[in-house]
Protein backbone atom coordinates (compact mmCIF):
# COMPACT_ATOMS: atom_id res chain seq x y z
CA UNK A 1 0.00 0.00 0.00
CA UNK A 2 1.57 3.60 -0.67
CA UNK A 3 1.42 5.71 2.08
CA UNK A 4 0.86 9.78 2.19
CA UNK A 5 3.99 11.19 3.87
CA UNK A 6 4.05 14.17 5.50
CA UNK A 7 7.74 15.37 6.96
CA UNK A 8 8.47 18.15 8.98
CA UNK A 9 11.60 19.87 9.15
CA UNK A 10 13.13 23.69 9.66
CA UNK A 11 13.52 26.52 7.20
CA UNK A 12 13.85 29.79 7.86
CA UNK A 13 14.64 28.50 11.58
CA UNK A 14 17.83 27.31 10.02
CA UNK A 15 19.21 24.43 7.39
CA UNK A 16 21.58 22.82 9.16
CA UNK A 17 20.06 19.50 8.86
CA UNK A 18 18.90 20.27 5.40
CA UNK A 19 21.31 17.24 4.26
CA UNK A 20 19.60 15.07 7.29
CA UNK A 21 16.48 15.87 5.39
CA UNK A 22 17.42 14.56 2.58
CA UNK A 23 18.42 11.22 3.39
CA UNK A 24 15.51 10.55 5.66
CA UNK A 25 12.71 11.73 3.19
CA UNK A 26 14.81 9.21 0.79
CA UNK A 27 14.36 6.25 3.60
CA UNK A 28 10.57 7.46 3.64
CA UNK A 29 9.55 7.21 -0.11
CA UNK A 30 9.94 3.42 0.14
CA UNK A 31 6.72 3.50 1.62
CA UNK A 32 4.86 5.93 -0.16
CA UNK A 33 4.54 9.66 -1.56
CA UNK A 34 6.40 12.15 0.46
CA UNK A 35 4.34 15.13 0.21
CA UNK A 36 6.84 17.54 1.22
CA UNK A 37 9.60 16.57 -0.44
CA UNK A 38 10.89 19.51 -0.76
CA UNK A 39 12.17 19.71 2.60
CA UNK A 40 15.00 17.96 1.67
CA UNK A 41 15.98 20.38 -1.66
CA UNK A 42 18.69 23.04 -1.31
CA UNK A 43 16.38 25.84 -2.07
CA UNK A 44 13.36 24.70 -0.67
CA UNK A 45 11.30 28.44 -1.01
CA UNK A 46 12.39 27.99 -4.75
CA UNK A 47 9.90 24.46 -5.08
CA UNK A 48 8.59 23.87 -8.19
CA UNK A 49 4.68 24.34 -6.67
CA UNK A 50 5.73 27.78 -5.61
CA UNK A 51 7.52 28.52 -9.51
CA UNK A 52 4.60 31.46 -9.90
CA UNK A 53 6.31 33.70 -7.47
CA UNK A 54 9.42 35.49 -7.85
CA UNK A 55 12.49 33.90 -6.86
CA UNK A 56 13.84 34.29 -3.25
CA UNK A 57 10.67 36.65 -3.39
CA UNK A 58 8.93 36.50 0.43
CA UNK A 59 6.02 38.26 0.78
CA UNK A 60 2.51 37.90 2.25
CA UNK A 61 0.84 36.24 -1.29
CA UNK A 62 3.32 33.52 -0.83
CA UNK A 63 3.37 32.64 2.68
CA UNK A 64 -0.81 32.52 2.31
CA UNK A 65 0.36 29.82 -0.80
CA UNK A 66 2.42 27.92 1.63
CA UNK A 67 0.22 27.83 4.25
CA UNK A 68 -2.76 26.64 2.38
CA UNK A 69 -0.56 24.05 0.08
CA UNK A 70 1.03 22.75 3.60
CA UNK A 71 -2.30 22.46 5.63
CA UNK A 72 -4.02 20.90 2.94
CA UNK A 73 -1.04 18.10 2.60
CA UNK A 74 -1.58 17.48 6.02
CA UNK A 75 -4.82 17.00 6.08
CA UNK A 76 -4.62 14.35 3.60
CA UNK A 77 -1.91 12.63 4.97
CA UNK A 78 -1.51 9.18 6.46
CA UNK A 79 1.14 9.80 9.02
CA UNK A 80 3.25 12.46 9.82
CA UNK A 81 7.33 12.11 9.83
CA UNK A 82 9.36 15.15 12.20
CA UNK A 83 12.86 15.79 12.16
CA UNK A 84 12.40 17.71 15.68
CA UNK A 85 16.12 18.61 16.65
CA UNK A 86 16.12 22.27 15.17
CA UNK A 87 13.65 24.01 17.31
CA UNK A 88 11.54 25.38 14.39
CA UNK A 89 8.08 27.58 14.77
CA UNK A 90 6.83 25.95 11.32
CA UNK A 91 7.42 22.19 12.55
CA UNK A 92 5.46 22.69 15.91
CA UNK A 93 2.74 24.43 14.35
CA UNK A 94 2.37 21.51 11.79
CA UNK A 95 2.71 19.54 14.80
CA UNK A 96 -0.03 21.09 16.84
CA UNK A 97 -2.76 20.91 13.67
CA UNK A 98 -1.57 17.30 13.29
CA UNK A 99 -2.49 16.16 16.93
CA UNK A 100 -5.43 18.20 16.56
CA UNK A 101 -6.17 15.89 13.81
CA UNK A 102 -5.34 12.58 14.88
CA UNK A 103 -2.86 11.64 12.78
CA UNK A 104 -0.19 9.21 13.59
CA UNK A 105 3.07 10.83 13.96
CA UNK A 106 6.64 9.98 14.67
CA UNK A 107 8.51 12.79 16.28
CA UNK A 108 12.33 12.05 15.81
CA UNK A 109 15.46 13.68 18.19
CA UNK A 110 18.87 13.77 18.41
CA UNK A 111 19.57 14.75 21.44
CA UNK A 112 23.79 14.47 21.54
CA UNK A 113 23.32 16.64 18.48
CA UNK A 114 20.95 19.08 19.36
CA UNK A 115 21.53 23.06 19.66
CA UNK A 116 21.92 22.97 22.92
CA UNK A 117 18.61 23.12 24.01
CA UNK A 118 17.40 22.00 27.42
CA UNK A 119 15.58 18.79 25.45
CA UNK A 120 12.88 18.58 23.53
CA UNK A 121 9.27 20.67 24.19
CA UNK A 122 6.98 19.23 26.30
CA UNK A 123 4.14 19.68 24.26
CA UNK A 124 5.99 17.14 22.16
CA UNK A 125 7.08 15.03 24.50
CA UNK A 126 3.72 15.26 26.54
CA UNK A 127 1.97 14.29 23.50
CA UNK A 128 2.73 10.88 23.67
CA UNK A 129 0.76 8.61 23.09
CA UNK A 130 -0.22 4.93 20.85
CA UNK A 131 -0.04 6.81 17.93
CA UNK A 132 2.24 9.73 19.05
CA UNK A 133 5.87 8.28 19.22
CA UNK A 134 9.36 9.78 19.95
CA UNK A 135 12.24 8.49 18.62
CA UNK A 136 15.69 9.31 19.81
CA UNK A 137 18.80 8.69 17.33
CA UNK A 138 22.28 9.65 16.40
CA UNK A 139 22.68 8.78 12.99
CA UNK A 140 19.23 7.80 9.87
CA UNK A 141 20.48 4.26 9.58
CA UNK A 142 19.06 4.07 13.21
CA UNK A 143 16.03 4.79 12.08
CA UNK A 144 15.10 1.93 9.33
CA UNK A 145 13.64 -0.16 12.40
CA UNK A 146 11.62 2.52 13.85
CA UNK A 147 10.12 3.11 9.70
CA UNK A 148 9.25 -0.10 9.44
CA UNK A 149 7.45 -0.25 12.78
CA UNK A 150 5.63 2.91 12.11
CA UNK A 151 4.82 1.51 8.36
CA UNK A 152 3.93 -1.57 9.50
CA UNK A 153 1.44 -0.51 12.44
CA UNK A 154 -0.14 1.86 9.92
CA UNK A 155 -1.10 -1.07 7.61
CA UNK A 156 -2.34 -3.01 10.37
CA UNK A 157 -4.66 0.20 11.39
CA UNK A 158 -5.66 0.56 7.71
CA UNK A 159 -7.06 -3.21 7.49
CA UNK A 160 -8.71 -3.22 10.62
CA UNK A 161 -10.35 -0.25 9.23
CA UNK A 162 -11.15 -1.47 6.50
CA UNK A 163 -12.97 -4.74 7.77
CA UNK A 164 -16.94 -4.51 8.39
CA UNK B 1 -14.57 42.34 31.22
CA UNK B 2 -11.87 39.91 31.98
CA UNK B 3 -10.01 38.12 29.26
CA UNK B 4 -8.13 34.60 29.57
CA UNK B 5 -5.35 34.82 27.79
CA UNK B 6 -2.49 32.55 26.77
CA UNK B 7 0.77 33.63 26.93
CA UNK B 8 3.20 31.85 24.50
CA UNK B 9 6.84 32.13 24.63
CA UNK B 10 10.09 29.51 24.37
CA UNK B 11 11.38 27.35 27.21
CA UNK B 12 13.51 24.34 25.96
CA UNK B 13 14.44 26.44 22.94
CA UNK B 14 16.28 28.72 24.95
CA UNK B 15 15.48 31.22 27.57
CA UNK B 16 16.95 34.97 25.27
CA UNK B 17 14.00 36.67 26.02
CA UNK B 18 12.63 35.19 29.43
CA UNK B 19 12.62 39.15 31.19
CA UNK B 20 10.73 40.37 27.86
CA UNK B 21 8.09 37.44 28.66
CA UNK B 22 7.56 39.20 31.92
CA UNK B 23 7.30 42.62 30.58
CA UNK B 24 4.41 41.56 27.88
CA UNK B 25 2.73 39.54 30.65
CA UNK B 26 3.04 42.30 32.68
CA UNK B 27 1.34 44.51 29.71
CA UNK B 28 -1.49 41.76 29.00
CA UNK B 29 -2.62 41.70 32.58
CA UNK B 30 -4.03 44.87 32.38
CA UNK B 31 -6.85 43.14 29.99
CA UNK B 32 -7.43 39.84 31.96
CA UNK B 33 -5.67 36.83 33.74
CA UNK B 34 -2.76 35.17 31.78
CA UNK B 35 -3.09 32.06 32.60
CA UNK B 36 0.55 30.85 31.22
CA UNK B 37 2.01 33.34 33.70
CA UNK B 38 4.79 31.52 34.26
CA UNK B 39 6.47 31.73 31.14
CA UNK B 40 7.56 34.93 32.19
CA UNK B 41 9.55 33.33 35.71
CA UNK B 42 12.97 32.60 36.03
CA UNK B 43 12.15 28.86 36.28
CA UNK B 44 8.70 28.39 34.29
CA UNK B 45 9.62 24.52 35.40
CA UNK B 46 9.04 25.03 38.55
CA UNK B 47 6.02 26.87 38.16
CA UNK B 48 3.28 26.58 41.36
CA UNK B 49 1.17 23.97 39.24
CA UNK B 50 3.77 21.36 38.46
CA UNK B 51 5.07 21.44 42.40
CA UNK B 52 4.10 17.84 42.91
CA UNK B 53 7.13 16.44 40.45
CA UNK B 54 10.72 16.76 41.96
CA UNK B 55 12.73 19.86 41.62
CA UNK B 56 14.42 19.95 37.72
CA UNK B 57 12.82 16.99 37.12
CA UNK B 58 11.90 16.74 33.51
CA UNK B 59 10.48 12.85 33.00
CA UNK B 60 7.45 11.56 30.69
CA UNK B 61 5.14 12.21 33.81
CA UNK B 62 6.03 16.15 34.48
CA UNK B 63 5.98 16.58 30.07
CA UNK B 64 2.34 14.18 29.99
CA UNK B 65 0.89 16.92 33.04
CA UNK B 66 2.81 20.45 31.16
CA UNK B 67 1.18 18.80 27.83
CA UNK B 68 -2.72 18.14 29.56
CA UNK B 69 -2.85 21.53 31.43
CA UNK B 70 -1.47 24.04 28.69
CA UNK B 71 -3.54 22.40 25.94
CA UNK B 72 -6.66 22.59 28.23
CA UNK B 73 -5.74 26.49 29.13
CA UNK B 74 -5.19 26.91 25.35
CA UNK B 75 -8.88 25.53 24.67
CA UNK B 76 -10.68 27.59 27.78
CA UNK B 77 -8.76 30.74 26.33
CA UNK B 78 -10.51 33.88 24.77
CA UNK B 79 -7.33 34.52 23.18
CA UNK B 80 -3.55 33.86 22.54
CA UNK B 81 -0.29 35.97 22.78
CA UNK B 82 3.12 34.72 21.07
CA UNK B 83 6.40 35.63 20.96
CA UNK B 84 7.76 34.19 18.10
CA UNK B 85 11.16 35.77 17.67
CA UNK B 86 12.84 32.60 19.50
CA UNK B 87 12.21 29.92 17.12
CA UNK B 88 10.56 27.46 19.26
CA UNK B 89 8.59 23.98 19.15
CA UNK B 90 6.58 24.42 21.89
CA UNK B 91 4.93 27.60 20.70
CA UNK B 92 4.60 26.79 17.01
CA UNK B 93 2.75 23.80 18.36
CA UNK B 94 0.87 26.20 20.67
CA UNK B 95 -0.11 28.38 17.56
CA UNK B 96 -1.17 25.19 15.14
CA UNK B 97 -3.65 23.96 17.64
CA UNK B 98 -4.81 27.83 18.52
CA UNK B 99 -5.26 28.18 14.37
CA UNK B 100 -7.29 25.00 14.45
CA UNK B 101 -9.68 25.89 17.44
CA UNK B 102 -9.86 29.35 15.58
CA UNK B 103 -8.72 31.42 18.36
CA UNK B 104 -8.17 35.03 18.08
CA UNK B 105 -4.05 35.08 17.97
CA UNK B 106 -1.73 37.83 17.81
CA UNK B 107 1.69 37.12 16.83
CA UNK B 108 4.50 39.31 18.72
CA UNK B 109 8.27 39.28 16.33
CA UNK B 110 11.46 41.16 16.48
CA UNK B 111 13.03 41.17 12.84
CA UNK B 112 15.60 43.36 14.02
CA UNK B 113 16.71 41.31 17.25
CA UNK B 114 16.29 37.94 15.81
CA UNK B 115 18.20 34.93 15.93
CA UNK B 116 19.91 34.92 12.55
CA UNK B 117 16.87 33.21 10.48
CA UNK B 118 15.53 34.14 7.28
CA UNK B 119 12.10 35.49 9.14
CA UNK B 120 9.23 34.54 11.13
CA UNK B 121 7.74 30.79 9.11
CA UNK B 122 5.03 30.82 6.57
CA UNK B 123 2.87 28.43 8.97
CA UNK B 124 2.55 31.77 10.95
CA UNK B 125 2.91 34.96 8.56
CA UNK B 126 0.75 32.75 6.10
CA UNK B 127 -2.05 31.95 8.49
CA UNK B 128 -2.89 35.69 8.64
CA UNK B 129 -6.43 36.54 8.39
CA UNK B 130 -8.88 39.31 10.63
CA UNK B 131 -8.35 37.27 13.58
CA UNK B 132 -4.79 36.14 12.93
CA UNK B 133 -2.48 38.82 13.50
CA UNK B 134 0.95 39.45 13.13
CA UNK B 135 2.43 42.36 14.67
CA UNK B 136 6.80 43.32 13.93
CA UNK B 137 8.30 45.24 17.21
CA UNK B 138 11.19 46.79 18.72
CA UNK B 139 10.90 47.70 21.83
CA UNK B 140 7.74 46.08 24.31
CA UNK B 141 5.86 49.83 24.89
CA UNK B 142 5.36 49.75 21.12
CA UNK B 143 3.30 47.24 21.64
CA UNK B 144 0.68 49.01 23.80
CA UNK B 145 -1.39 49.60 20.78
CA UNK B 146 -1.68 46.52 19.67
CA UNK B 147 -2.76 45.13 22.90
CA UNK B 148 -5.21 47.94 23.55
CA UNK B 149 -6.84 46.87 19.67
CA UNK B 150 -6.60 43.13 20.25
CA UNK B 151 -8.87 43.65 23.53
CA UNK B 152 -11.47 46.00 21.90
CA UNK B 153 -11.68 44.09 19.16
CA UNK B 154 -12.47 41.26 21.28
CA UNK B 155 -14.85 43.01 23.24
CA UNK B 156 -16.52 43.89 20.42
CA UNK B 157 -16.92 40.13 19.02
CA UNK B 158 -18.22 38.97 22.52
CA UNK B 159 -20.81 41.66 22.89
CA UNK B 160 -22.03 41.38 19.07
CA UNK B 161 -21.87 37.43 19.45
CA UNK B 162 -23.74 37.40 23.10
CA UNK B 163 -26.77 39.77 20.96
CA UNK B 164 -30.11 38.27 19.69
Amino acid sequence: MTHRIYFCGSIRAGRQDAELYQILIKKLQKYGKVLTEHIGLNEPWNAPHLSGFTLGQEDLAKDKCIFKTDTDWLASADVVVAECTQPSLGVGFELGFAWKLNKPTLCLYRPLNGTGTAGLSAMITGAASDSWTITHYNEPDELDQAFEQLFQKLELTKNSNSQC
